[in-house]
């Protein structure tokens, strides 16, 4: 795409009100605007970057087997009190034309389990895994940090359906596995950790998966030992290592980027979800449920991977691969290699404007694609690469560029 | 995808509460269930249909150069203050943690308009076209009439941004022809007719694009030799074709599959959206506006594309190009048209159930993909291949039946 065409260039003026890094960094970058608390636009850069961290979290999904569907975000508070949750307080509740009762569902264990129960009757109907990528609201009380805490956010909830205990546990270990490799794959693998926490009315741990940050919100308990950590919140007195035992932990900062629940007979329970066994017996469906913010993903990465000049986007999810820059004179090779590039099937930006190279080069560090391509009269037959996250530039031959990127 | 994995099977029976053809059909073929009135659950066969079809759009859209965003659901009410449609009878008004006054969307001007006035300030900067695809919630009277009327629903909305009413009006034309070429290609082409309609407080017509239908909630005046409609709506006594005159139509139902509107300077005016002309001298935006519902097309298409056995999809929407069926004693062979499908790129439903050859026909029938494919001992190195909309079988070779369904 050429920049000149983008309608949505970079903002000069961020206002004063946004205390996040992520939701500073990409409004400046043009990636988002603010629409109000904890609720924003995403831009065309914005929308590219969000629908790539989908798709690999989608892909992810897919390979293990599960089915994807789409629930909706209303339902009627009587599905929230049929599991006694109805005042659960991030719920947002509004009325319909008759007065009924709707409630802005927060996470859809509520919609789900009726939902299962019209198809799983019996043992041969399960495992059953079913996911959505879908738009949450959370009436939250504060919606400070840009992306991090949304009250309407993009997010992956996963829920598992099992015949017992031991099948849930087989399939809940399978999905951590399944989530380190997203974390991995968005670059954030080395920086993740398994976090125990609350498994609040449901079982003695939930799983998090918290990306280390000074500028976390949470608060976890590193084991160096088992690279493993505990939540804050579920320590009483002194932090333990709930893998060895060693009480040798490090206070760390964090940001939770994914969450995981056996919910074992909660919901089915209370919702009267059953399955006839093998010997025709009425038995309550074991479930686990599987969260992952995808756009707080995306304000995770803005918020970590950046320098004092602008984003710095892993390949995976950059809304374009390369940044081609054109200066004076080089107008016609810049054309011929943007053309290359676009042939060879490569998601290319071009800054086409009339600019300095000085403000073309601070525009392409903000927006922070992997790779800048500069072409001019001085570049001869070459064009210099340079990675976002490095300093070093070198000419390679115009022809070579395609092949680069493609690899 | 094999069938007996799949979570979601037909359903057997279906909510006497649930009055609209296309809810009761979707219901039966498991690609929706109705989650509370005109709020549905898209199942996986569903969810593909509606993705097949946000592609085409999308695809539309972005053939025009327009540029894709993604805006949110949620607002604050001020903003539906400041254009003076606080009271507007199809919004959902909730509340904030510090009793902040919010309202869902159920149209964008409000948002989009404040959006460009923080990248658009010169001619030079216009004309503009943004648009998204993104979940709608309606306040609704009625919401009975399945994917026809809902009060959650996916839409495409696109706004165009002028210096002047020429270039809106050209624009607008243009779009027309787009909306045309989208209905063709789902199927519609024939039965859907330019319908004018009331223009509201923008102008004195607005466009709708009304699928021809017993069953249509408007109705319509068509002039048949200008092949153009008008809406009961706007007719204060006797029927004249906007076009040629006449006062010969036709009076017809129909079901309304989008709608187009020259918004003028209405919202940019209320809002302030100036832009500097080249004299420099500051300018009210000309804006037109361009939506269409994307699960209501969903609906339409199985409301109108059905028989008395179930649903018969066009081939650019269906959740799979074809159903394979096997009959006992044919599983080996049927393996092996299978995966030659799949490593063909061939979206296939294989019934690999162990069910009565009727069973399974009756399923595809119901569920309605074009293509129905059978293999049994009796077709030997051959398959029989049946469309869904036709009464004929014809036997072909094995490995012909790929080749045809990439054609």
């Amino acid at each position: 795409m050429k920049y000149s065409q983008l309608f949505s260039k970079t903002a000069k003026n961020v206002s004063g009100d946004e205390p996040s890094i992520n939701a500073q960094l990409l409004t400046k970058a043009g990636f988002i605007t603010k629409e109000i608390s904890g609720v924003y636009n995403y831009l065309p850069l914005g929308l590219k970057t969000l629908r790539k961290i989908e798709n690999i979290v989608r892909a992810a999904m897919d390979q293990t087997g599960a089915q994807e569907i789409l629930m909706p975000s209303m339902t009627g508070l009587e599905s929230w009190q049929a599991t006694n949750r109805q005042n659960f307080d991030v719920l947002f509740h509004l009325k319909g034309r008759d007065e009924t009762e709707l409630v802005l569902n927060p996470t859809h264990e509520e919609v789900i389990t009726p939902l299962l129960q019209k198809f799983v009757f019996s043992y041969k109907d399960l495992p059953q895994a079913i996911y959505q990528i879908q738009t949450k609201f959370r009436n939250e009380p504060r919606a400070k940090s840009g992306l991090l805490r949304g009250r309407e956010f993009l997010m992956k909830d996963l829920y598992s359906f099992h015949t017992d205990v031991a099948d849930l546990e087989t399939y809940y270990e399978k999905m951590k596995e399944v989530y380190f490799a997203i974390y991995r794959q968005v670059g954030l693998g080395k920086i993740t950790l398994l976090t125990y926490a609350s498994g609040g009315a449901f079982s003695k741990y939930s799983h998090e998966f918290q990306v280390l940050a000074d500028v976390g919100e949470d608060t976890i308990y590193l084991c160096e030992r088992c690279l493993v950590a505990v939540n804050k919140e579920i320590i009483a007195d002194q932090p333990t290592c709930p893998v060895c035992g060693s009480q040798h932990l490090v206070e760390k900062q964090a940001i939770e980027a994914g969450n995981i629940f056996k919910l074992g007979t909660k919901f089915s329970g209370s919702l009267g979800f059953k399955y006839a066994d093998q010997n025709g017996e009425q038995q309550l469906v074991e479930m686990g449920c599987y969260g992952l913010g995808i756009s707080r993903l995306m304000g995770i990465i803005a918020e970590i991977s950046h320098d004092d000049r602008g984003l710095i986007w892993p390949q995976s999810v950059a809304p374009f691969a390369a940044h081609l820059i054109s200066l004076p004179g080089a107008e016609i090779k810049a054309q011929h290699l943007y053309d290359q590039l676009i042939q060879a099937g490569v998601e290319v930006l071009w800054d086409d404007r009339v600019e300095s190279a000085g403000s073309k080069f601070a525009h392409a560090d903000l927006i922070g694609l992997p790779v800048r391509l500069v072409v001019s009269p001085k570049t001869g037959e070459q064009v210099e690469w340079k990675n976002r996250s490095g300093a070093n530039t070198e000419l390679i031959a115009v022809n070579e560029a395609a092949g680069r990127l493609k690899a």
